[in-house]
């Protein structure tokens, strides 16, 4: 421990004097020494001037001394044989002190030292009782005296692994106050050396880990991350909170493509398509943490509600029809047993056997038990929610205690609501968390905790790997997109995946307009231009051409427009005029973050209206092409729209998943975009495309 | 009081024993009596046979009675001249006892006697201490003794409306956990003649309201509801958190606009439309009514974030941009004059300046202090949130006291949001509360509690009478809807409008198709059929018919098609083919809750795709009309999208306005569509529409 000093507020000394404490009530299982070249005692034990001058060879060193001394320390304790350190201190690149961190890498790397930060509050870790968390358990109040500022963390089976030691820190407080512990909870800091993938492998591994939850700002290698959360997710749930969502990557837009994605989009995509479970906000990881530690699998997603007070049930059938989950309507074969429960009458004849199942203020807790049981012995339940209000004069302190065996007995997923602030409330909260059964203080929190259970264990079994190149397509045609011969070799490449162009000619003069006879009228007229990327903005796209005259007059009005806006004329560009079919947008664009991108969904000028498309990572493929195509808004218009030909989804999933690999395997292209794509049966008409080539590659 | 027993746990009992204990304790300031024809003393004081036996006439009767006794008593009452009644029981209309329930109408509305409920639980009003929810205050527990089971409200100014008494009553406990107290609590059951709008009205008009909060499960009467909506809005912020939002109407489609607008969008337009603040849930619901009641006006919807954290700041920043608050940037002079606030350097060097503006983890409490002061003083910043964590070692306990007075004398709404569970956390949270100034326990929660705020304030100027037929212009033309000349008359209505209909003409025959001559080619082809509503579906429309032989062929197809489908063919609609503007869609429906409602946005084929349309309540002004375009993504395409022409936007604000006249003036136009309807500059053309009549008018 390097930056212990006399002063009982440097966060060297917190940590230190934490440490010593966890050993003495035996936590830690390790001896701890601090290190200060100008002291030889602190805190009433021994201090040593170096690494060196330690009685034994420690396995971790934890730094909060300032940036200047960070060198030094590093350097003895990477020829002594330390395997790890842990840099709290701030200071470093994220204060232009790159060179700095680059500098301590290389001296740790050549030895192999692990380094967890800098700029971290770096790890506590339940199980081995190490802590570099800098924060005082209590704090003290005027006149004497203290108070507990933090609730320290109960030791458990989730991993907390985060970009924020603050947040990180709450997380496990709220877990805390709820009973439930953590297996460890890291922050990543700078990541000069050890990265949340490594630490998301690390905690895929360990089998004291149940899951893991991820604060998350940004990511600097996407594909890395991927492929680390898809072998996590195959063995546990994943559950990531990612801020900086309105954050708009500012790209440079030859392309819609490029300018309509937005960088959150693409994270969100990236989560669906490895099957982590998203979580919108701090209290929601908090809550599926809570679900996945506490609930057992789940193995479909239909709901029954259980309330004896109306407003609820429709509050959390709401929430479970937006959560993906389904509120069917109760069997006529449960509802007579239901009644069959009850020979007398009684109060069941008034409650609404619906779902929600609302048992009315009269029903008894006897009753409501009653009718629990019997809704989770019904096999097409799979997840049931109670929601018992215990203000009605019928029910009484003991629900948890008379409902806990049902409910484990069960095997399925069950969570409750208690809703109010009396003592009372607060009684029945406890019991139901001592029991084993989650409650939460609102219905649509408990209803997404029991969604993000079925989304974890009915999609992993779709997360894909990112990387399926087995199964795509790889285009036979090798073009060197060098920028001469671009155009030709784009277009040489799109027919590979399936996508033609419309028969198109170039006329230079007004007489070969007047002379023209090589396309069936009527014709589209394009200007072109170099410097033109949206040719329709400024009228350069003329349609409906219907015979020579009108032919030269739209090259002559191409002209003219060119010249008035200021732009090189290189001609018009004539194609057979496509009608019917339905328009749709196919891009590719890199990612700053996760790499080459592929947007699928409506085209034509509505592309940039209704943003009604579907980004996914690339490649893909040829069967998550179909899904990808059956969740745009396109996808009711490829069954045969109101009179339009259907389109050969098939085929199409083919062309999109041929087009993803494209992206793959030529780096060059930083942006491409076809768009009208014209999708008619089994033809795929590019009626423009436009791209952007590195000058890199 | 009627329904008092000798048992203590029957409704009757527990309100009659909840109403003395109040009288006793000084909250009530009226006698209580008991009724029952079958006893002469309860709870140790005398009971009365029946409402005439009372030594007064009392003002208000509270029932639980059986609903098979309560008609005998409201006679009684009625003539007595008691002046309301509150029917508590159950069994009425929503168990299909209508009949009873208007059988007690007609005698207390010839009375003049007003009823509350019935199946409700009633009202509890904090100033009169009138108190007739049927809750026990506390519950035994074994072994003896009492838990608290009820948290009891406290005085204050917030009105709550509910339609579900069990959420009613949890609104308020969460209020009063957070020292808040409520004006009143009304539960209006079946609203068999106290309705929500009454309630409404009366707490807009009441000097002792200051908010009002409604809980709402449906309306009968939309119409109504919003003019006594727009009426309190313009006094105080009315809160709204409807559920059933996935619940669809299930309306007869012959229109798309009919099975394209769900109950719940129309409700959402009816709140915006009357300046409503609507909660998205219960949470929503009490964390606005908590900045209501503690924070002062705003004035506009800049906001400050100030943290000594960092990823709070990021949530909160994301939050903010998603709810329509703004977070820009400082300006250099504010980062000037903070910086000189600490001329040794000190802390702020390391600070980011930005906004959020985090401290870091350095700041000790007085910092924070000054930097909060200067940024509340700077005239551009109306709101500001702040998030201080208090396990940083520099910060102090007693962060509330020293924020108070900044904070009030800024006059400008400030929330605080501390994270944690420690001791300290729920100390830190208690004293902000108990200052005056909100805490929340999340950053979006606080977010969106001052957003609410800036929606209120800023939103009301916009909230306009739900019937502005004054600024609106009556159609001149007086069309009698008859089905004979239906197709006639509408035309001409839509005319009216300022929509025309492109060139066309009725052929009959193959021989006119031979000899047509009427319109210049090319022309679109249309089956005419009563039997179809979608003719494109099946192939019935025919585009860029280019010639004679063609139209020939085109009328032979169409009346093939026609005879394979087995409908009536009744000829082929020829009309001259349409090129460019931008394609919307206009239509009318009548929702069961609010009346006519008109739908703007894309049309096409993409209406059903794309789904972007906003609905309105009808009439609206041009004012208003041009706002709804503007929301409609079809609105950036208005502006001469891509070369196409630009749309002369104030006509057409028009157009849609004497559209949503037309809606309210003829009644018998049930359901109304044009789609698409082709916009180019000022030129409106529809080229479809479809209509149904009610056979009532």
């Amino acid at each position: 421990m390097a930056g212990v000093s006399s002063d009982p507020n440097k966060l060297g000394s917190i940590i230190y004097t934490n440490l010593l404490s966890n050993a003495r009530h035996g936590i830690l299982k390790a001896r701890v020494y601090a290190l200060n070249p100008f002291h030889t005692v602190l805190f009433g034990r021994p201090c040593f001037a170096r690494v060196q001058s330690l009685p034994e060879t420690p396995e971790l060193l934890i730094l909060t001394v300032p940036v200047s001394l960070a060198l030094g320390l590093v350097k003895d304790a990477a020829e002594a044989g330390v395997a790890g350190a842990i840099l709290i201190t701030s200071g470093y690149a994220e204060a232009g002190r790159g060179d700095l961190e680059q500098e301590i890498w290389r001296i740790a790397s050549r030895k192999g030292m692990r380094i967890l930060g800098p700029n971290t509050m770096g790890l506590l870790d339940t199980r081995s009782g190490v802590n570099s968390l800098f924060l005082r358990p209590s704090k003290p109040i005027p006149g004497g005296g203290e108070i507990v500022s933090l609730l320290p963390p109960l030791k458990g089976e989730i991993a907390i692994i985060t970009q924020s030691g603050h947040l990180g820190e709450v997380i496990s407080e709220e877990l805390a106050s709820n009973g439930i512990g953590i297996r460890a909870l890291v922050g990543t800091g700078n990541q000069l050396d050890v990265s949340v993938e490594d630490v998301i492998d690390y905690f895929a591994d360990d089998s004291h880990t149940k899951s893991i939850a991820l604060y998350l700002e940004g990511l600097r290698d996407g594909r890395r991350f991927l492929t680390a959360a898809v072998r996590a997710v195959k063995k546990k749930p994943l559950i990531v909170y990612k801020v900086g969502k309105t954050e708009t990557g500012a790209r440079a837009a030859r392309t819609h493509t490029a300018s309509l994605v937005g960088n959150y989009e693409v994270y969100r995509t990236a989560f669906r398509q490895a099957g982590i479970v998203e979580a919108r906000n701090l209290q929601e990881l908090v809550d599926y943490c809570t679900s996945f530690a506490m609930l057992p699998k789940c193995v479909g997603n239909h709901l029954a509600i259980i309330t004896n007070a109306g407003g609820i049930g429709v509050v959390a059938a709401d929430e479970a029809e937006e959560s993906g989950l389904h509120v069917k309507p109760l069997e006529e074969s449960l509802k007579r047993e239901l009644r069959s429960k009850f020979r007398d009458g009684g109060f069941i004849s008034n409650a609404a056997l619906g779902n929600p199942i609302d048992l009315t203020a009269s029903a008894s807790t006897g009753e409501f038990v009653t009718v629990v049981q019997t809704i989770l012995k019904t096999k097409s339940i799979d997840l049931a929610l109670i929601l018992p209000t215990h203000q009605t004069p019928a029910m009484d302190y003991d629900l948890a205690s008379r409902l806990s065996e049902i409910v484990h007995a069960s095997g399925k997923p069950v969570c409750m609501c208690v809703m109010g602030r009396s003592n009372l409330a607060a009684k029945i909260h406890s019991d139901f968390m001592k029991k084993g059964i989650p409650d939460f203080p609102t219905p649509e929190r408990a209803v997404r905790a029991l969604a993000a259970l079925s989304e974890y264990y009915l999609g992993k079994r779709a997360a894909h790997s990112p990387f399926p190149l087995e199964g795509v397509d790889k285009p036979t045609v090798v073009a060197r997109l060098t920028s001469r011969h671009a155009r030709e070799n784009i277009n040489s490449l799109l027919r590979e995946c399936g996508i033609l162009e419309p028969a198109s000619q170039i006329i230079k003069s007004i007489h070969g307009a007047r002379n023209f006879h090589r396309i069936r009228f009527p014709l589209a007229c394009k200007l072109l231009s170099k410097d033109l990327t949206h040719k329709s903005d400024i009228g350069g796209v003329l349609l409906d051409v219907q015979g020579l005259d009108d032919l030269a007059s739209a090259f002559a009005r191409l002209r003219a427009i060119a010249r008035s806006e200021g732009i090189r004329f290189e001609g018009m560009l004539v194609q057979e005029m496509v009608h019917g079919g339905m328009e749709a947008i196919l891009g590719g664009v890199r990612d700053p973050t996760f790499g080459p991108v592929v947007i699928f969904g409506l085209g034509g000028i509505f592309t940039e209206l209704s943003k009604e498309f579907v980004p996914t990572i690339a490649p893909i493929s040829p069967i998550e092409a179909k899904k990808l195509i059956g969740r745009t808004k396109l996808s009711a218009g490829l069954e045969g729209y109101r009179g339009r030909e259907k389109v050969n989804v098939n085929l199409l999933s083919r062309t999109v998943s041929k087009f993803s690999r494209l992206m793959v395997d030529y780096p060059a292209i930083t942006e491409i975009e076809v768009n009208p794509l014209v999708l008619k049966g089994d033809k795929f008409l590019a009626l423009d495309s436009r791209f952007a080539l590195s000058t890199k590659h």
